[in-house]
């Protein structure tokens, strides 16, 4: 191997490393992105950090206070292009022009308009030397939500859902734990660790009796949403348990105000729309910073969502057991489609196992 | 690489050797198995046969023929163990013996009962050399309907079915051309050209208009079935052509005789079936000497077959793309399953990509 691919190969472990570094804060710094870094001297690792949440200091600021004077001629990775504007802290560009590296390996561009190639423009202005796009593709994967987030100015939806190789997500009774092998059920609670916000109706609510949090398996919980128009929600239910996670119920203007007042002395926090729809929610989120949104609904919300726009990406896990039922309930409700070719296709698909299941992903057309 | 491995890596070619010749008949030997021989000598093949249909000569015949005198002390290679009753062709066991063969090595030892072991047995009493089990795996995965149908006495039965990533065969409607990709299809046609039935309801010929041939991917074409108790189906239909394949219709006893004898004049088979049932229907086909029968009907014809223990594997194809809808019908009728945990789970199922699309193969439970 020439010693040209032996930096090439460098780079590139440097910058997964960054990226090991910057998933510890997964589900936790919307509405920011996941950023790692890594300072290296003369082939060894001088600094590391990570952006743990909002308003605290960005990767490559902790990745230098590690370093110290080590900084100094340095070679700095970062997964994501350094900021060059002065937001709740200030740029990093400044901060690593002080220092003295000499050089900036970044993942990917901010999509952020603000930040776009001003940070690169920034740095090499100072006679920094960057290169760009080392594992561009991972640092991007990582950054999903955040990238859609700053292009669309909406969070990222996400829809999952568990069904048997036949298709339903619960028996014809509604019954329906579980459909999943216990592993498939664990990277569930993962991916809610990852998220800001879960969604269900208010008939999972009443069906299932979820628990929507990350069974602590990850660091975080998302908030839990239930949408109800009608606000038949269960006085007893496990998402009115506010120890573990908190719960967010979103209703129309007007619904019921003395079941908005029973949820709001539970300590539920209540949320009207105007009007009450997969779009407004996404909306309403957007506003409140989150970065990923999780819809876990049955089919009605789910085909809702779909239609609204409110998803980008599918995650189905698919379990190999047959279950039966003509009027068992599929993942996806009506979305007026009568012609096959006119399917919904995803893109960018992976299928992989988890367990003894099968898990596929792809994004939706936007 | 020891000697010992080269030898047992020669071995495993030239049985996967038969197996390539053996499916060169494949959906053409019922109720007969799929069998390929090989005769080696020094290291050189110099003989090869395989089984073409019921009531030929066996594979050891073809290749012995093939190998003439140059049998005499080779080594014979058979996918599965050569018989040693007379059925419609002499012993084929002794048929080695008279050719003087020095050595036999058998995929598989033939689960028939009038053969099982005896094959091998006079091999041995002659004094010739027998391994048994080389490739075992890929030669009873060959001959599944083979061994199926001798220690059940019914065919084998494989439910197919094409859905959407939510679990749809078609859209509220009834519309459902095309759910998978080209390569889907395509692999479907081939898996046609291996059966010796596909079976369909009346609701599919009148929704679908189906062809159910191989579309000459493969050399044959399994009888189309389809099983109508009220004989609604209509008077133009592409399985009332005949040109390229058969068509049976199985109904009950006294049903619409005016009908039956409509069918009857087209050329198409009628067979009344007391009661008309998946399980009758296989008790049957296993009279009529088939080995393998393919469920390519609807959720409500599927569920039936699979409660009455007519369905052995399942393959399902599953296209990466939402088509939505409440009541857009599913793959697997009623089974009367209400928890979940009842599930009928597949064993030995198996995940890969075909084209755009994903394929589960899996065994129920016998």
């Amino acid at each position: 191997m020439s010693t040209n691919q032996d930096a090439q190969n460098f780079d590139r472990q440097m910058m997964q490393r960054c990226l090991e570094l910057a998933r510890r804060a997964l589900g936790q710094t919307a509405p920011n992105p996941l950023v790692g870094c890594v300072i290296v001297r003369d082939g060894e690792i001088v600094g590391e950090g990570f952006h743990p949440r909002a308003g605290e200091p960005h990767a490559e600021v902790f990745a230098l206070r590690d370093a110290g004077d080590r900084a100094r001629g340095a070679t700095v990775y970062v997964s994501l292009e350094p900021c060059n504007h002065y937001g709740r802290t200030p740029p990093c560009s400044e901060a690593l022009i002080a220092a003295g590296v000499a050089k900036v390996v970044v993942g990917f561009v901010d999509p952020d308009a603000r930040v776009s190639g001003g940070g690169i423009d920034r740095l090499r202005s100072a006679g920094i030397e960057v290169v760009v796009g080392v594992e561009e593709e991972d640092c991007r994967q990582v950054n999903e939500a955040f990238i859609y987030r700053s292009l669309h100015q909406r969070p990222f939806g996400i829809l999952k859902y568990a069904m048997t190789l036949d298709g339903k997500i619960a028996t014809t009774t509604g019954h329906s734990s579980w459909v999943t092998s216990e592993a498939a059920r664990r990277e569930v609670h993962l991916l809610r660790s990852a998220c800001d916000a879960v969604i269900v109706g208010g008939n999972t609510v009443r069906q299932d009796n979820p628990h929507l949090t990350s069974h602590r398996v990850g660091s975080h919980n998302p908030l839990r949403v239930v949408m109800s128009r009608s606000l038949e929600l269960p006085e007893r239910a496990r998402l009115w348990d506010l120890d573990e996670a908190a719960t967010l119920v979103l209703t129309e203007a007007g619904s019921h105000p003395e079941v908005q007042k029973r949820l709001l002395n539970r300590g539920v926090e209540v949320v009207e729309l105007d009007p009450l729809t997969p779009a407004k929610a996404m909306e309403y989120f957007y506003e409140r910073q989150f970065l990923s949104v999780l819809w876990e609904c049955g089919g009605t919300l789910g085909a809702r969502a779909i239609a609204d726009g409110a998803v980008q990406k599918i995650l189905a896990f698919i379990a190999p057991k047959i279950i039966g039922g003509r009027l068992a309930p599929s993942p996806v409700g009506d979305l007026g489609l009568t012609q096959m070719d006119r399917a919904l296709t995803l893109e960018r698909v992976q299928w992989r196992s988890v367990g003894s299941d099968c898990v596929l992903e792809g994004y939706l057309n936007p």
